[in-house]
């Protein structure tokens, strides 16, 4: 059972037929139907005007940075975003941008603390060109901006001409848990990134979306990094499946992911921290004198339960499609074992 | 008829069907088996110790230069070099480098001019940190490097600690060419990309192979530009089908790209140069008082036949899997249609 | 009087007598008698094998970082380091690394703060490669780094094969508070940039100081930012008088910061912290209701004394060579004039 | 006898005196009175709207790329141009940016040249965003640009949209060659960087000049890379002196660099190409049998004469403020001797 991300969801068979069958064209050159069809379908479920597949997250926000920022130039963003923590350096080595961090609990920026971290021009200071946040938040534990926060964000950012970039990763998973459409948390925003390939099942792939003249500069970014495909068609048909059938399943996933808390309530050494809201568990396990890591390690290799450590004593456990409420009760077992045998 | 490159090649049947029977994983994560295989096969073909799946030549090649070159470090290439020409200044703009270009006629770059090219150590010279070649040459018509050629170019850097890398991107078709073993071929240099989309038919992705350190460092780097992909088995299942059954009908393509080069000889205003070797047919349309451009526009308008000016005055035309004998006598005549017309 | 910095004192006529005699070669050759004599009698001073002439403070940090960090890596820093906030983004634009800030009151980092900063090798997360720190820290107050904690601090980088690079713009104000020689401040660091033309008055010019190899790199990066001057002797003649003279004087700057500090107490609506240890007093005028830049605008225009607003309500006075006793006394009385207009 | 450049001059008496004089504030702030009469006086000199001090040529060259282009764009310029072949490769490193050259054998771009070096829009290719030109051109011999030459190079660029850089490091005795006031010479280029510290003999400096909006943006590109100087005033009292003393005066050393040549004409195994036209004499010794290195040894270590090798076979001489009649007929007779010896 692996729980340590949704992103090892494997494609679906309507995924795969879908690719057998796809009609392609050199998509590098725009020549791919399929590949037009879902950045269309993107863009419309999204309420932007145009949108660009890239080949992962990681892409879609390198590329996004890319286009909004220069270099030397600074990019507003939670302490423990992915792109600070987990895209291998590339704001900094690619971008070449200087990253201000906002420390927050639960991954949201207020507008407050954005507008204190927003430069005064200076010839000293680097020039604050971006406000990238991050829908869900993966390190803060799958949390949700809530529709109001990201427009106060907008809002603080556009006031000083400043655009707003969302990794919107885990964008649905937030539109299913607040109830409102994926278009209506990202109104205020001027460019997105979403991925096909995690709670959405699809093979590969992550789409950027924002204005005509935005995606087309971004397309140039997006050569440079080597992002542009051949027959993309073959996983954009994926894709679109994924978007036109999988999204409104991750509430699954949710009541899941809250299943697996309440079965963790209670269970000595154990804390979990946030209250999921979304797919993710983040469990605490400091109480058991354990690290994550070596929790993790005997949760793997005494139960088949791979969870990720993303702290000195935290696990992350993300519900995906591939876990069913079995799993949840065994997983649950399998923890409550593990720092049992700890106390024992 | 599209003749501008062969990087429009569909998926076999057989592709399609390994894609849809992909057995996938993470490969973020190292997880993905077919994958795995993949990388395995394309190293055993080559010889060397490992390989590493990209989305694209471009990435295979941006990779390889940020693994072997620091910033502000040079590249020795021939001046129309695709990563000169044709990668959107990513050796500038990601990798930070110089190129130092050497100017020849088929892309061969000789012991000598590399050997010139080699800078002196000095506080005021960027370093040369790596000489790369290109298998095919793309914009010198497909030409090909011989076995003594590249082992003659890796000679002269190696003696100065420099090392290679080959953008392979076509290096199979010089392996048919040459009735070589591709291993042969690069078995002086220590990094190579090739494509797995072009005349191979795959329809994404492109391999870089060299040294287990090298893969290891660049695996870093492709995670950086956002390369690593998630089910990316269904991709590299079509890859594994295009290494095992496509290379050897490259020779068709080849005969092809020949037989289109004999038909046009004698037509007037028309020049075949330089003759084909691999699958690029290389027009000079000077002679017709039209610009590759607009003789390009007549062909694809009036007759349906899609070719890529690639220079005032030249225009490529690429033979490849869905291009047959037929498609051969017919692009010829349209060419002298389009060639006489002008006349008239 | 100007107390925004000490970067405003101007060199003293012995330095402008050996200016105009000095002997002068061409620097970028390394043919200048008298600026080889200066790099001589800095790495003397520190205790290290060499040294090189830059021509600010800012070009001293960037050359190190570039020499230590390379694309993608990732830099420890206080929050507010200078590198950090005041040197126009060149770590992002110019170096391209990331920088991980750890939150301090004071500007120290602790051995425990640094541990947990340092990355874990992953394929997804930027690797460590410096931990700079700053003596005396500018934006915290002037604070001072003692021995033990530096030595601290660079046991933790370099147990984990991390070099450590100090910031000492005001290393000669440190070595001056705490009692201590210079050398045996930066003993545990692995190179060092300080400022000939702070407090020591030197019209222009920073040292960067490390070992033999590493001052070679540096040269290299030097040369690529432009910071190789010709006949640099005029101004490492000044600088040579600096560091021979002008650093135990820098002991009535500090007297004269706690002289300001103390007349400043107990005025309504001022607060001074942290207490003055250097040449620097932070003056929070919160509870005065101004702005700190309204307070400063008010103290400039109105009694002409000069403050530098570092914050949204503290400005920072800096003592140096041109401030007297009286000129403390006659800031203090503006202060409080100031701060009583308000309350009037 | 130093002739391996003009960067060897020393500062007159009359600029010694003028820095010891020199009132000075701290540039860095926009505070340094001679800083800003520099300025303006560079400034005017060119008919341009404003200027900045940097310390180097290196420096103005990088801060005016790093101004007009930004990362991943296209540099157009002759190959042997320093910016690409001197300064460390900056041009990659720091600017991230393309260079496309030119091969000719007088430095100067033709303006069919420079059309068909400019990019036509595509995702693929790197934009061009700079036509780069150097007067007089260091490794061409020296050689100038003449007005309608520049002119014309310029208006190709701007008829695309490009703006046009001068690396004017030696522009005054362009000025002097051909007799026209130097701001006739830059009047359709968009920025000029010239050197006060070369024919002119300042001890330190380089201007760059430009539009009042192009100098403000490059003065926070002269930040990031730590070109602010604090009481700059002592080295622009200097570069006052030698823009308004030192000009007319290269005349001289130019008909030195003349008769210089005349003395080697007919010398056997030595020849002087192309003819001088300022300051510089290139010296081909592939007849004497020696390579360059090797017989500016012997000429250094037996006549105590000095050149600078700048490729295989040449070496090159430059006269200036140091070299008088006497010294040129002793150069001649060193070279005959040891191109003699050499025979013998």
């Amino acid at each position: 059972m692996d729980l340590r991300s949704d992103t090892v969801t494997e494609p679906t068979d309507e995924m795969r037929r879908a690719m057998y069958e796809a009609e392609v064209g050199d998509a590098a050159r725009g020549d791919d139907p399929t590949v037009r069809q879902l950045e269309e379908e993107a863009a419309a479920i999204l309420g932007k005007e145009a949108a660009l597949l890239v080949p992962s997250g990681t892409m879609g926000n390198l590329v996004a940075m890319l286009t909004w920022v220069r270099r030397a130039e600074e990019i507003i963003a939670d302490w423990r975003a992915h792109i600070v923590q987990s895209e291998a350096g590339g704001l900094g080595g690619v971008v070449g941008a200087m990253v201000r961090t906002i420390v927050t609990d639960d991954g949201i920026l207020r507008p407050r603390a954005i507008e204190e971290a927003i430069r005064a021009p200076s010839v000293l200071a680097p020039r604050t060109a971006l406000v990238a946040i991050e829908e869900t938040h993966n390190f803060a534990g799958g949390t949700v901006w809530r529709v109001e926060e990201v427009d106060a964000a907008a809002e603080v950012a556009h006031r000083h001409g400043i655009p707003v970039h969302m990794d919107g990763a885990r964008l649905f998973n937030a539109a299913v848990a607040l109830g409102v459409p994926a278009a209506r948390i990202v109104q205020a925003v001027d460019s997105v990134m979403f991925c096909l390939s995690k709670g959405l099942s699809a093979p590969i792939g992550s789409v950027l979306v924002g204005s005509r003249d935005f995606i087309e500069e971004a397309r140039r970014r997006r050569q440079m990094v080597g992002g542009a495909m051949r027959q993309a068609g073959v996983i954009a048909a994926a894709g679109i499946v994924a978007l036109r059938t999988m999204i409104s399943r991750l509430a699954e996933d949710h009541a899941r992911a809250r299943a697996l808390a309440e079965r963790l309530a209670g269970t000595p050494g154990i804390r979990v921290s946030p209250p999921p809201v979304t797919n993710m568990v983040m469990v605490d396990v400091a109480g058991t004198g354990l690290s994550a890591a070596e929790f993790g390690k005997r949760l793997a290799e005494g139960h088949n339960v791979w969870a990720l450590p993303v702290g000195p004593s935290v696990l992350r456990l993300v519900t995906h499609r591939h876990v069913d409420d079995e799993d949840v009760e065994r997983a649950a077992q399998a923890i409550r074992a593990v720092a049992q045998s700890r106390a024992a």
